[in-house]
Order: structure tokens, then sequence, then C-alpha cells
């Protein structure tokens, strides 16, 4: 067993899952903001992990507005054998992302919905526990689809190894398909935004958000977020610079927009759709740009139509829906843009990593209460 | 005098306004449909025009749903004088066109609204009666926004010189900025249909829609257009090879569309918004691209949202709104195309030429409610 999954187990069997940590600064690099965060995660289910039981959260409902502890279940099962071309994985940390409701549901969407009586779809960083794949061997990190259970078995031609000059929990987070691919492709290659141009950019402290603002700032735009709190709000003005931020629970959104974008909008990275997406399509300049990469608005809510549509014509608007995993030719990229960013102290983040694979529900349902602060993820 | 401007006024005064001609070919390329249909105007003012008397139409008030007979009013006013610089055009033809909708609301919208107190907006063909502009003589054919008047005084750089190869009505029609370009620029530039793909357009029989499907099939693409009747859909399929038309008032638009196109959408020229807007998203396949031409379903109406907009994002959608105004360095190109098109009889076009300026209540709302059978004008 490597030094790392030793690690994993003894917080495993320590009671540790109980509490979350809220990291703002990468271990392997220049730290730029020392705060820290402790909660605690109210789950109420417990299990001890042992070498003989792979727990697995199934889902059993298709949830109907917020998730109920009754549309999964988690249930223990053998870890599984593994054949030529295999690889045993034990998940160290799972991405908890908004698409989980999506998965959820039986909506047309980008990827087959997870039906019911599967284990619950999920991107994690996971060790090699034992390979019968020529590439990868016992100790390996890698990334990929691993699910929300604690081992899970791939042919290891479909999992990434990780780079080993990172460290896991940042691979779910700033140098990650889902975090960083996306905000890069949103802003750079859709926005796009110009030196002096109007970049507004919701759900921005979320970890897409914050970094789509700041690679935006880095082009030289003037960047305002939306955000649901006063904490969210400071921490977006005064450690990632951003140049103005909308309450969208206490602000006028129209009145604040106004004020804040005086020469209108040009870039819109959104993350959320609804009412802020109609006031923005309202204060919209000619030609401007849309990167249309989450409805996190929309999800636990009956589909409502979307006002001021007109806007995209009489604007000249270009609405551009995408997801990370086509845009994977970008990664290198980046990468590098990234990992320049963080360390001249241009890119700000923060994790919040929740542990234990028994408190899903509760984490997963952070996202849609915007209780996390930062990338939200499970240390299994 | 010109020949071309006693033409017109014998038509003015010989009573001949109350009818409507629609010309299915040019006058000077070859016939490939030698349909009309006349149809009466129901106009009840009639004017006599003197050389020294300009009819004008004011807006008077911001149309509530439908355009209305008290929305206009139709006065005199002495014909205007010109300076150095300056050029006296007669109205030929006016083209009624859609948009004339949006200007008259105070909504925000592509360029100025029309203020109440001034004379409707027109796009026009016009002949020149009166220059003190070194480039412009008596009897030039221009295009401009005339308005909707019998004289107009413009600036000469602000005036186009008509194409003296081509008719008059023809440059408010296939070869104009407003048609020609609008349906040019929409459906090869954004949308891009590659041999194969299935292309989709509403508003379909419209001078607009049918010039995107013809484009559309001569790039290869499966063509499927919505429509109003049965006689517009008839003329889709059996004159201009639509490969399957919709009729949204007696269809079930989406088991139709399931039908016409098996294997999903990947594109759409949007003229109309509205449930069949909704209904094709539903039915896109990724990557698709939506031109976003007009939303003639919305313009009487309180505007209501969009629904399944969160298909954009699902299907990896690119939406662009788009005003022919901006697309002019696309003109040259659009003319090469569409004179080829015409010559070759791929592309086939109605005109719906209305006679009389007074009728102008009367006409433009034939866009409306659908009466209209293409490109609509009037002579005036």
């Amino acid at each position: 067993m490597s030094a790392l999954m030793m690690h994993s187990f003894k917080l495993g069997l320590s009671g540790s899952r109980q509490h979350s940590t809220v990291r703002t600064a990468p271990r392997c690099l220049p730290a730029r903001s020392r705060g820290s965060v402790r909660r605690s995660c109210r789950s109420t289910t417990r299990h001890v992990v042992t070498m003989s039981a792979n727990r697995q959260w199934i889902l059993r409902n298709r949830p109907d507005g917020d998730i109920k502890k009754t549309d999964l279940e988690l249930v223990e099962t053998p870890i599984p054998a593994i054949e030529d071309g295999q690889v045993l994985c034990k998940n160290m940390y799972i991405s908890i992302d908004p698409t989980h409701r999506i998965w959820m549901s039986d909506a047309p969407q980008y990827m087959p919905c997870v039906e019911l009586g599967e284990i619950m779809r999920a991107v994690s960083i996971a060790v090699v526990e034992d390979s019968k794949f020529d590439g990868l061997a016992k100790g390996d990190i890698v990334s990929g689809i691993g699910g929300c259970q604690d081992y899970f078995v791939a042919d290891g031609a479909t999992l990434n190894k990780a780079d080993p000059s990172l460290p896991p929990p940042e691979q779910l987070g700033p140098y990650s398909m889902i975090i960083g691919l996306t905000a890069f492709y949103g802003t750079t290659k859709i926005c796009a935004p110009k030196a002096g141009e109007t970049f507004v950019v919701s759900g921005a402290a979320g970890a897409v958000g914050s970094m789509a603002g700041q690679l935006a700032k880095m082009a030289g735009a003037r960047v305002i977020g939306t955000v649901g709190s006063q904490e969210k709000a400071d921490w977006l003005t005064k450690e990632l610079g951003f140049d103005g931020v909308i309450n969208y629970k206490t602000d006028d959104v129209a009145a604040k927009l106004k004020e804040l974008a005086p020469d209108g909008v040009d870039c819109y990275f959104d993350n959320t759709a609804g009412p802020v997406l109609e006031e923005v399509l309202l204060q919209f300049n000619n030609n401007g740009r849309i990167a249309l990469c989450g409805l996190i608005n929309q999800y636990n809510t009956d589909k409502i139509g979307v006002k001021n549509y007109d806007m995209i014509l009489m604007r000249r608007l270009t609405v551009q829906g995408f997801i990370c995993i086509d845009q994977l030719a970008s990664m290198g990229e980046m990468l590098e843009v990234v990992k320049k960013g963080i360390a001249d102290g241009k890119i700000k983040y923060k994790l919040d990593i929740q542990k234990g694979l028994e408190s899903y529900i509760d984490v997963v349902n952070m996202l849609y209460n915007g209780s996390n602060q930062g990338k939200l993820m499970i240390e299994v």
C-alpha cells in the first residue's frame, strides 16, 4: 500500500471525516492567502472502510427539486477483481460539481443520465491499488470518472496519469478539465475580452467563476461578478481584484449593474442563467459574447423561460454553450496559462475539501444553496 | 422629369393604387415561375399626389399589439428645397419589413426607435428629382432610408446609386441588404451548413426565409421550413425544392420535426422565435448553429420567455443574433452568389408589390398576419 493510501486510510479511520477544510493556497506553490475556514458537515451516516468493502452511492430516485436523502442510497459491495488491461483504483478525492444534478435527472443532457440503480457518476483523483495494465503501476495517481464510491475498476486506457508535480486536490481544482479548462475556454476562446471591455461573470465566487474573472482581469477587462453573500463579495474585490460585485440577494441587480458597468457589458460568462442573465441581456453592448457554462439557477426548479432573448438579436450577441469535455485540445494551453497565473499571484483559488464519502448528499447540496467556498470535493 | 418618374406619377393618378401584384420572376432574368396573384388592398385613405405636396406617414402612438389606424397619420407637407450637397428624391418603392414594428416601439433595439411625431422610417428605392451633390444627377436611381413618404431630402453621400442592370423592385428584394444579405450572411456565415446536415428555417416562405433555405440547399443540406399555410408549403416543396415543410398552425411541430429530421437538426435560421424555436432547441444535434435574424412571433405580443434555453448548453449550440447593416462587407460576395443562383434557377423568389403610399398600415400588417406572398413593398 502506498504512503498516500496509508494517509488516506488513516484519515478514514480516525473520525476526521466530519470536518471540512477550505484551502486557499496550494501546497507546492507560493501562498498568497492564508485564510482558512472549518465547518462541520452534517452527515448522519458513518461507515468504517475495510479492504473487503466498497461503499457506493446508488441513485434510487430522480430528485424533484432539491436532492433528498432518499434519492440515493449508500451500499456496501465487495471490492471487484480485475482482469487483463484493467486497473483497480481507490478514490482519494471526488469532485463535486453542479452537473451532478443534471446527471441525476432524465432531462435531455450532454452525457447519458445516470440510470436508477447505477453508481452516481463523479470525476475523481485516485491511487492505483492493483494493475493489470501496462502503463500504470500500484501507487500511481490517476484521474478519471471514478464515481461516488471507494474503489473502482477501469480499463487502464481510460485513465489519465496525474501530473506528479501538482498536488492531487489541485488537479480537481484550478488545473482540472472541469474547473481550469472550463474557465479558460469560456473566457479566452468564447468571450475573448479585450482590454477596456466589461466582463461580467455569474456564480463569481465559485471555482469556475472566480478563475474566469481573474483570467479576464489578466486580459485587461473590467470585471464584475455576481454572488450571493457579502463574504464572497469581499473575497472577490479585496483579494481577487474584481472591479465590482453585485449581491443578487440584496442588491437591485439592474441598478447596480448600471452603476458598475456604465458603458455597458461586452462579455458575460454565465454559470447561472435566471434573473441575472435576463438583466445582463438588457445592458449588453453591440457584438457582445456570452459563454454559457452552467444553469445552476435552473437545475432544481421547473424550467422557466428566459426573458429578453430578443436582446440577442438587438445587440447582435453571440451565445455559445460549451462543455469542457469537448475542448480537451486546449488543455495544454490552459495549464500553461493557469500555472503561470498562480505562480505570479494573478490567479488565486480556494478548495473546499469536505471529508468522508458518506457525506455526499449534504456536500452536493452545498452547491445549490451556495454554502461552499471554492472548488468543492470530498476527501474519501 | 424622368420617364420613370412619369410612369410613377401616372400610376399614382390612375387609381391603380388599390391593386397589388405578386411577381414571381425578375424582369431582366430568365423566368422560372410564372404564377401571379392579384389581391385588393383595403386602404381607405385616398390622396392625389401633386408636385407641391409630400405625403408623410407620421408615428402618433406606439402600437400596443397590432398596428392600428390611429397609430400613424398621413399628413401633407410642402416638398422641401435642397441645399448644397443634398439630393431631392422621389420614392418609387418602399420596403415593408418586420422591423417596422420594432422601430415603432420604444423597447431597446438595434437602431434608435422612431420618435412620436417623426416620419415613419423605411428603406426605399427612389429616383433623383433634383441634386446639388456632385455624384448624383436627376434621373439616377438610388437606395437609402427614404421613409414612408413621397419625397425625401438626403445628403448625397448617404445614398447608394442603384445597379442599373437590375430592376428597382428586385433591389429591395433578392439583391438587397435587407433580404439578400440577411439570408446570405445568416446561412453561409453563421449556420454554414455542410453537405448532409439538416437546416431548419422558420418563416420559410418569407423573402429572407425562402432565400436562406435555397442557399442551404445549394450547400447540400437537407432543408426543412416552417410556414403558416398549405399554399406556402406547396410553394416551398414543389417549386423551391425544400425537403420538408411544417405547417405550425396545423401540424404537431414536435412530431413532424422528428419525422422530417430523424437525425436531428444541425442549423436553424430563425425568423420567428416562439414555439418553433423552443421545439427545434429540443431536437438539436451537438455543435449546432442558430442564426437569429428575427422574432416576428414576439413583436406584437408581450415578451414571453424562451423555454429550453438550457439546450444551448446541453447541445453546445451557438446562437448568433445579427443585423444586415453590420455586414455590408459581405454585400459583394452575396450579390455574386445570388445573381448566379437566380440565373441558374437555383434561387427563386416572389415580390409582393402593393400599390399606394396611403395603404401603408394595411400593408405593414400583412407581415404579421402572414398574408404577404414574398418580399413586401409599396409602389408609391
